[in-house]
């Protein structure tokens, strides 16, 4: 038996992946901590808009990819976005309508156009000595709760791995929880592999202080 | 019960933890396919001195640990060394006499000064937007076979950590595999907490490379 379906009612919407601006970071550090929430990692959050501004934008700039990255994604509804110098790429999307975005008014474009903001992107540039080649280490890849399922997080994640083929760096890595099945199941559809062996170890706090005396 | 003991015969070495040169990259090379032979990553191997030489040693350098950064652990029995720009610590250590290394002709310093090369760090710089600092992650940490477990790779590691600290970084990171138990409890023995949770993803090869043309 197959249940009877009825045809949605659709919006088309303007997606646009860019090099995030200084403006943008109020909108990423309250995007960072709805992620600490999910990861229930609140507890080590202590960014500000101060720390994240100088740690985002250092003086002098340093080039994009090669350095800590951050870019965000700006949607649009009304007309399509214009190509600046700060543009990864403009696509379009078929969405369902209305979308319900309860924090629509905090998220609202700091450029005055009537754009929202409704993901970010934060990367850095690793390491393999074994290829050997610079990758692409994802800190952070993130869309706001309203706007999951339509296709951001692929349009990104497909951005950013376009970027570092394009650089001729060996790989793109990025970390995911064990109990995160959607977003696991959506990283192995990207072509991922998740690697079931490898354990991550830190020294943080109080663990890393003491070695300063040593 | 307790077995009884018998007094060893030790004799004294003096350990140098000291930034690579140019001319130790076959050295690091072989240790770092000894690595691969180790974590069964032997299939994806493909560094040569000369690709190593480009990537650890660019034109023009980058700052020792806000870039990539290779460190070399010299070996010497005779007299102890001599301090250098490059030297980071140089520490004395009782061991057991004598140590049958049978790669010791590989490892022969390239300074011609009788040492040998027992290991090497590399490591590069992360990024914790939650805090939001720099970290360190250590890409490699190894020391050859017959010189484990007097304690080397407690003074590597102890000197990067300290290096760390030393340079308001939050976190030094890096990974193990699940099952090298021995590790595991070394670095837990060092304040490190492994996290049980986080898996590594990766674009990688012609699943990365099919997203140039996207």
């Amino acid at each position: 038996m197959s249940s009877p379906s009825s045809a949605a009612e659709t919006t088309t919407l303007w997606a646009e992946l860019r090099h995030a601006e200084p403006s943008d970071v109020p909108f990423i550090r309250r995007m960072i901590y709805q992620m600490a929430e999910f990861e229930r990692l609140t507890h080590i959050f202590s960014a500000t808009d101060s720390s994240l501004l100088s740690i985002l934008f250092p003086s002098p700039p340093l080039p994009p990819f090669f350095s800590l990255t951050p870019l965000a994604l700006y949607l649009s509804f009304t007309s399509p976005p214009v190509r600046s110098s700060q543009t990864l790429s403009i696509t379009q999307f078929s969405i369902p309508f209305p979308v319900a975005d309860p924090d629509e008014s905090d998220f609202a474009s700091p450029l005055g156009d009537g754009r929202c903001i409704a993901g970010f992107v934060i990367c850095f540039p690793n390491y393999s000595t074994f290829l050997p080649k610079m990758g692409l280490y994802i800190e952070h890849i993130f869309v706001r709760e309203p706007w999951r399922r339509m296709g951001l997080g692929k349009f990104m994640l497909s951005l950013v791995a376009k970027k570092a083929a394009e650089l001729g760096m060996g790989r793109v890595d990025w970390c995911v929880l064990d109990w995160n099945v959607n977003a696991i199941e959506f990283y192995k559809g990207m072509g991922a592999e998740v690697f079931q062996e490898w354990r991550i170890c830190r020294l943080t706090g109080p663990s890393l202080e003491k070695y300063k005396d040593d």
